[in-house]
């Protein structure tokens, strides 16, 4: 039994490559979790997914991570939160939801090409055309940036959908049950108080949408 | 420097419980991560704290921790994405985020009346007045739920709030710049096949908001 197959619910395991990668392109955050002294850390950052290669925006952990220059065992999760499953009985309380887990041994991005395609990647990710209508890092820009790039090879998916699973006598019981549908939805955009009259904020701004 | 202080953008930083205690009561989920054989592996699950301890519902995570009985090093994580901050520069893009970290060794929950109390806590976590309102669990389903518990007392926040960082030349940029606001926001409920007609659903999902 591989590393990455779903153990506790196995109905929920979701290995096809294609609903991973939908899940990584459209969750906005992950979580990369690493390990100092033993001592397992999880920090919350953005990624973004180029064909089988997933980088991660590593400065939050960089700090950590800069002693190990031959890779560091990592574990990307990325989580969309679908909706809240209200069942009759306690027991059978759930949330919808789709996550994916990445395996494997991240390297740090050194070559600056490299580095500079997989920040364009980010940014892409936070939004599809934002990264030709913003500034270009400047070299000392991309040196001080860190990146982390992570094959995925070794990565599987769980998936939760539909209704509470109650059953027999619990069906009867005068409980509303249900699911409450959850999504993260953008508000009215909030222009910096530096962007001139009469500039108006792109279409991926005013009508934002997740892959 | 504590393995919880803030070390890459430390004026994100805080420390006040008030702050960490308000971040993991609103998160629906969190991320646990735990490491075995050198592997972090970062799962996502749903929590719920009491007082200074918080209860991970730690199914997804018992088949592979179960062996663990003098407890197991972990690091919970609860991330609220708040909005999304588009930068003139690709370096100043962002995110507006609350999140918060919790470091220590968790033990499983073994006494009956304890777990009872966690899951209380983790259905009152889904929805205040919930756990009254639904079945409680049998003797059986106790059994086969599996709850962590963790002490608060090494743990963090990191909060983003504002506008874009840009500074200088890059703010006469003809870039439009700001915060796209987001949130998860709860649609029309769905009832189960099996509710009888006439049975509303309750406040708590009608009126579905986080504490």
């Amino acid at each position: 039994m591989s590393r990455t197959t779903v153990k506790r619910h196995p109905e929920r395991g979701v290995y096809e490559r294609e609903t991973i990668d939908a899940i990584l392109d459209e969750a906005l955050v992950c979580h990369l979790g690493f390990v100092v002294d033993g001592q397992p850390f999880v920090i919350p950052t953005i990624h973004a997914r180029v064909g089988d290669r997933l980088y991660i925006h590593g400065s939050p952990a960089s700090r950590m991570l800069k002693t190990l220059a031959d890779g560091v065992d990592v574990c990307v999760t990325a989580t969309l939160v679908d909706g809240v499953v209200f069942a009759r009985s306690w027991f059978h309380h759930s949330l919808n939801y789709r996550s994916a887990m990445v395996l494997g041994r991240a390297r740090t991005v050194v070559d600056p090409e490299e580095k500079e395609q997989a920040l364009a990647a980010v940014v892409e990710h936070i939004a599809a055309g934002r990264s030709d209508d913003s500034r270009w890092p400047s070299a000392k820009e991309l040196r001080t940036t860190e990146v982390l790039a992570l094959e995925i090879s070794e990565a599987s998916a769980k998936v939760r959908t539909g209704p509470p699973k109650d059953a027999g006598e619990d069906l009867e019981l005068p409980v509303w049950a249900g699911v409450l549908p959850l999504a993260l939805v953008p508000g009215a955009p909030v222009a910096d108080e530096h962007v001139p009259p009469g500039l108006e904020e792109p279409r991926y701004v005013a009508a934002y949408t997740r892959p």
